[in-house]
């Protein structure tokens, strides 16, 4: 029997109608011959609340201790989704990080997952459960429970499933699958049917929240598939993430603006780069920021998600001297394959954006991106042009989606 | 360095403030010259939040996942304090449970400590930290968490100095020590210096609240003296429970009534005690209650504290068959010491009684209680005039408090 890795998120398992819901769908994948292990975060706001609450008590939660207490988000979650299980006449079991054998690095709040030895999960399913492990959690080799930081179910899930020789990683959420864009702001985004890893990792660096970066990462090293599934509602076909050959073929996959963002820049212009910046933005979470030490002058983007407490982050960047830290740009993405070869795609993109009236503050390209730093205010618009232009409007150089490809075709 | 426990109840902690005030009052302790291990209790009315939460995804919760999900309370008040005691720049490590070495039976729900290894709990105080400890749950053998039932955070406590061989367990709670009857009902109560473990457990199965009846048990077993304080406000002496020789002379110590209680009799006259009576009420938590089968009949006494769920009690009661259960009754207990002995300490009690128009309906009485069965809406009065016959107007038979005993008196 076939295991398969589901992970639910906050969302999905926000009121217990909708965890009633869960069980049921999870049940049903049982029933179909599959073996079931689910991967579930914490109900809803639950997590948020629960820094609320470390915040009410101490003005600097003490690192250890705040894993111990947000580790209790997926505790309830998981045996509250393995009772509703119970109740439909299925044996489940629920497991912590810690008893499911998610052993990670001792960096608490941000921790990062070294190895999974699942001994208990591969007794449960033996022995015929339904597995429910709690995300975003584990353990680390001084016995002491971590966390993962942010959109770290995802990684739990797609570790497990390497762990497990699954199947795949099926990622639950609200929406159905990728999008080219977010469906919401542009009317002609279309669901992607399958992409690669490296495009996906692309994908999530550059924002899109469907799946976490670091996920995609742990996926792509071990070969795992993964599918993005809506949860609630009708069965959809979702979004594939799989290993593709060598591409030699270009093609432009979705336009994200990100969420979130820092940019730095030099105070005045001249002025260089402090030597601590990397180790500051490090030391307050930011190992994801990009930074630029150019001869022309230097830049950083640094995603907000991940910095811890943004006022004593700004304090940091404050005492470094000389980093100007503006909070009215972000970067709008084309993510794709090829796209640094000729002919340039950075063109047609630049055309479509000065046609909208938007003015690109500075450019990154590579084989897999051309991202435009952009005011805040326009991002919405920038998506758009550049979707019509490069997606709805293309020439198709490459398929639009892996459906069937051409009879023996590399792809 | 001589190590005290203390435990904090759940209303203790009930708010960040009082969180605060309970770190200030252990970093008091600690600056005293003792090394500290604090148990807690769940936030106020987590539990009760926890159980609902159970409740709204399952009609009847699998107790092994019930255990993980209420064993998330003392997690979150455990670290908050512990946070909170980083805030005041000592030093604190909160463990679980299961870190802190509780082995317990592997009946969830209503599990038992068998044994304390607190290896890490030792190395920590070695350290010098002060050190949190999640009440009310532990391990079985198995590695599953359990739960210890309610009133379990104080055995946690006392079991926990037994094993680090403490200088005495302090239980903290709303009340300055332990009273020779309600103070809110009864005027004249005052509060008891010192009573023995033996006359603390009587108290405590007779419906004390300030001290659970198991953790007495486990403190006149290991030798561990108990003191009962007030968390907030001034520090007030208390009341100490500690191991005394045989006591010859007789002493009433407190006279209580029973928070809540079933009373189970035939359902007609002549109707024989069903087989199943004692195994049915095990398996519904009530493995507290009081069976008598005597030769004229048989009756019934059942704490509801600990009984899971009264609706599925009472069906099971029904289906045994034969069984009335009353709610109208309760027990009123005068706890002391030499009771039996004559001159019977029955007369006055009934007396007492009989001129305040109170009817017993049924009288136990042993060495260290008499106790009379009483309708529930007299139970405040009958507590009145036992506690004036037998406590503020009685001759002094034995000293009203434990304060230096008459020299060279064995007592």
């Amino acid at each position: 029997m076939g295991v398969i890795v589901q992970k639910y998120g906050g969302s999905s398992v926000a009121t217990a109608d909708k965890i009633k819901s869960v069980a049921r769908r999870i049940v049903e994948t049982r029933q179909q011959g599959h073996a079931v292990v689910v991967v579930v975060s914490a109900m809803g706001n639950t997590t948020n609340e629960l820094l609320a609450l470390a915040a009410s008590v101490s003005d600097d939660p003490h690192r250890r201790e705040l894993d111990m207490l947000l580790t209790v988000g997926e505790r309830m979650s998981m045996t509250l989704l393995s009772m509703a299980i119970h109740d439909l006449g299925y044996p489940a079991v629920s497991f912590t990080g810690s008893q499911s054998g998610i052993i990670t690095t001792d960096n608490h709040t941000d921790a990062r997952i070294i190895r999974v030895t699942p001994y208990r999960i591969r007794e449960a399913l033996d022995g015929g459960s339904i597995v429910i492990v709690a995300g975003f959690q584990g353990v680390s080799e001084r016995l002491e429970v971590t966390s993962l930081g942010r959109g770290g179910s995802d990684t739990t899930a797609v570790a497990l499933a390497a762990a497990l020789d699954a199947d795949y990683a099926e990622i639950c959420s609200d929406v159905d699958g990728v999008y080219s864009a977010d469906p919401r702001h542009v009317p002609g985004a279309a669901r992607i049917e399958a992409l690669s890893h490296e495009e996906m990792q692309v994908l999530a660096d550059a924002g899109a929240k469907v799946l976490n970066a670091e996920a995609v990462e742990w996926a792509r090293r071990n070969g795992v598939e993964v599918r993005c599934s809506k949860t609630h509602g009708d069965r959809a076909p979702g979004t594939w993430i799989r290993q593709r050959a060598g591409l030699a073929q270009r093609r432009v996959v979705a336009v994200t603006d990100h969420p979130g963002l820092f940019f730095l820049e030099p105070a005045e212009p001249g002025l260089p780069c402090p030597a601590e910046l990397e180790s500051t933005l490090v030391a307050h979470g930011a190992s994801d920021a990009q930074v630029w030490r150019l001869p022309g002058g230097w830049s950083a983007l640094v995603p907000r998600q991940n910095v811890h407490g943004n006022r004593a982050f700004l304090q940091a960047l404050d005492a470094l001297g000389g980093v100007r830290v503006r909070e009215d740009l972000t970067l709008v993405t084309v993510v794709g394959r090829g796209l640094s070869t000729p002919p340039s795609v950075l063109r047609p993109a630049k055309k479509a954006l000065a046609t909208a009236g938007i003015l690109s503050r500075g450019t990154l390209l590579d084989a897999g991106r051309v991202a435009f730093l952009v005011d805040g205010s326009q991002a919405k618009a920038a998506v758009d042009a550049l979707h019509r232009a490069l997606i709805e409007d293309a020439p198709r150089v490459g398929p639009p989606t892996d459906s069937p490809d051409p009879a023996g075709a590399p792809d």
